[in-house]
């Protein structure tokens, strides 16, 4: 089974994806609203997605994209991109959707080993990549307090925490953010499960999983997936799992059928604007400014690329 | 229409509703886990909901119950009971569901002021109640920081947030959190619109809005609801609006019709036992304890009520 991926919906859908701000209609205060950031923003401030790193996944309702971060876990990053040119992920499907949690996808099989779907080319055995050397990142730390980490920020466009003093760096667990599923031993993980933050950030999973990359478009397709009421959400019926219909790496698809997205940078003046435009919100709405953001409450903007910028 | 309230269904989802923890069958550390401080807990850790303050809001899906604070929003709260006394919601609907924010119900006709459906008794116009005076409280202080308030904590099962300074208190925005939706003016909201957090807390929203109560049970059949196309994620179609068939406070319902539910009291040893168990999860599955917990990352636990406690 395979399928070719209609790209169609998505480019539809996108204008429903970009981090709309609330109201937009109120006359601009001293600090600049999300929308007057990204109206002022150059071509400068947006990258392609680099399509060795992004997965399209097919559900019934359809397209979800994903970004991969081999920065942090290049041994599971390249598991993946292996198991999507393996077919690896065709016609399994969605098999826990958890409330105020997350969504899990893979063999549907679980632990009865003897029934799961062979890896083909894939590794079987990782090491856990649950941080990596905080060393040669582009790390744009938020002022911000964290609770969780002793630094919060982001790194080529990922929620990611930091502990200078440990000299490590990992992806932070928000909204969006994919991680390898793994039983009892920390290296248990292969990138053949995986699941996506649902609800509220559950950034205790830090430092105990290994993240591989976030939801960039879709998420609203995996989100309201109906919760299973077996053990930790997963669905008692076969009947209930949703599809996977297929994977495929951006960079297996031709250039004129892959998705045209471009994510802000978030390594830029006009980054840290938009940072203080959720930080202090100016809309007219707002009567009291937090002076404070989350990590996981900064959704990075993502929009169709321009006619100006041509194709990736 | 006025369709009396099934509760059968309630009943058997509890299990589900509860907070599990994510693996129970590791040995316990030092450190007991949620499990161990659940099963520990004695009657006196866990209260009847009051059914002054309870709303049973039923959609096609099945029941959702909330629980209305009327320390935090006196005026909205007797609205709220006004209205649905009044039978104002039955037949209204769900017209909103904007992915990762919340899901927004009341009048389909909006802002067309001559369509909208007469309040009845219930009050057009109620001072905003953003906070309220810190004192007199219950106020169970987290010792975790908090970066979008001076102290969070619990008062009474709600998370909340304190100034101790400017002497005020008010109800954060978390997964669950309900608020009476306004438009411009900050006192433009009456209780006929509400809408409750499906995403990642939204706590810039906190002294901004009135909060009236939280989602105590039910929260998946408001979560999964099919994210609007239109601006703020408004649904665009009639047909793709969540009929509510009913909504009925507690106390209007006969005793053995109520739903008998007990939440863990948030000012007990077990309490402080039960945050310790989510600060540093001793499941055999986590390595790395987080040493911190996000005031929104601490559901409340809910059970059916014991045959040993009896009817509420």
């Amino acid at each position: 089974m395979r399928p070719t991926l209609p790209l169609t919906l998505l480019a539809l859908s996108l204008a429903a994806c970009t981090h709309a701000p609330q109201r937009s209609d109120g006359p601009a205060a001293s600090v600049p609203t999300t929308q007057e950031v990204i109206d002022a923003s150059t071509p400068a401030d947006w990258r392609p997605l680099d399509p060795e790193n992004t997965v399209y996944l097919q559900l019934p309702s359809g397209m979800v994209v994903m970004e991969l971060a081999p920065a942090f876990a290049p041994e599971h990053v390249a598991n993946i991109r292996t198991l999507v040119k393996g077919r690896y992920f065709d016609g399994l499907s969605v098999n826990r959707s958890q409330d105020n949690f997350v969504v899990q996808w893979g063999d549907p099989a679980g632990d009865e080993l003897a029934l799961r779907r062979p890896l083909g080319e894939a590794k079987a055995s990782l090491p856990a990549e649950f941080s990596r050397d905080a060393d040669g990142l582009s790390f744009r730390a938020l002022p911000d307090p964290d609770g969780w980490a002793p630094e919060a920020g982001f790194v080529d466009g990922f929620a990611a925490a930091r502990d200078p003093k440990a000299g490590k760096a990992w992806l932070a667990h928000c909204y969006g953010t994919i991680g390898a599923g793994r039983a009892m031993a920390p290296d248990s993980s292969n990138g053949s499960e995986l699941y996506v933050v649902t609800g509220q950030s559950p950034r205790q999973l830090d430092l105990n999983i290994t993240t591989v990359g976030r939801v960039v478009v879709g998420m609203e397709r995996l989100s309201v997936l109906p919760r299973g009421t077996g053990p930790l959400g997963f669905y008692t019926e076969a009947a209930q799992r949703v599809p996977i219909l297929a994977a495929r790496m951006a960079s297996e698809m031709p250039p004129e059928q892959r998705a045209r997205l471009e994510v802000m940078r978030t390594d830029t003046a006009t980054w840290d604007a938009y940072v203080e435009s959720r930080r202090n919100r100016s809309d007219e709405w707002y009567v009291h400014p937090a002076g404070h953001v989350d990590v996981c409450n900064l959704s990075v903007p993502v929009r169709p690329a321009t006619a100006e910028r041509g194709a990736d």
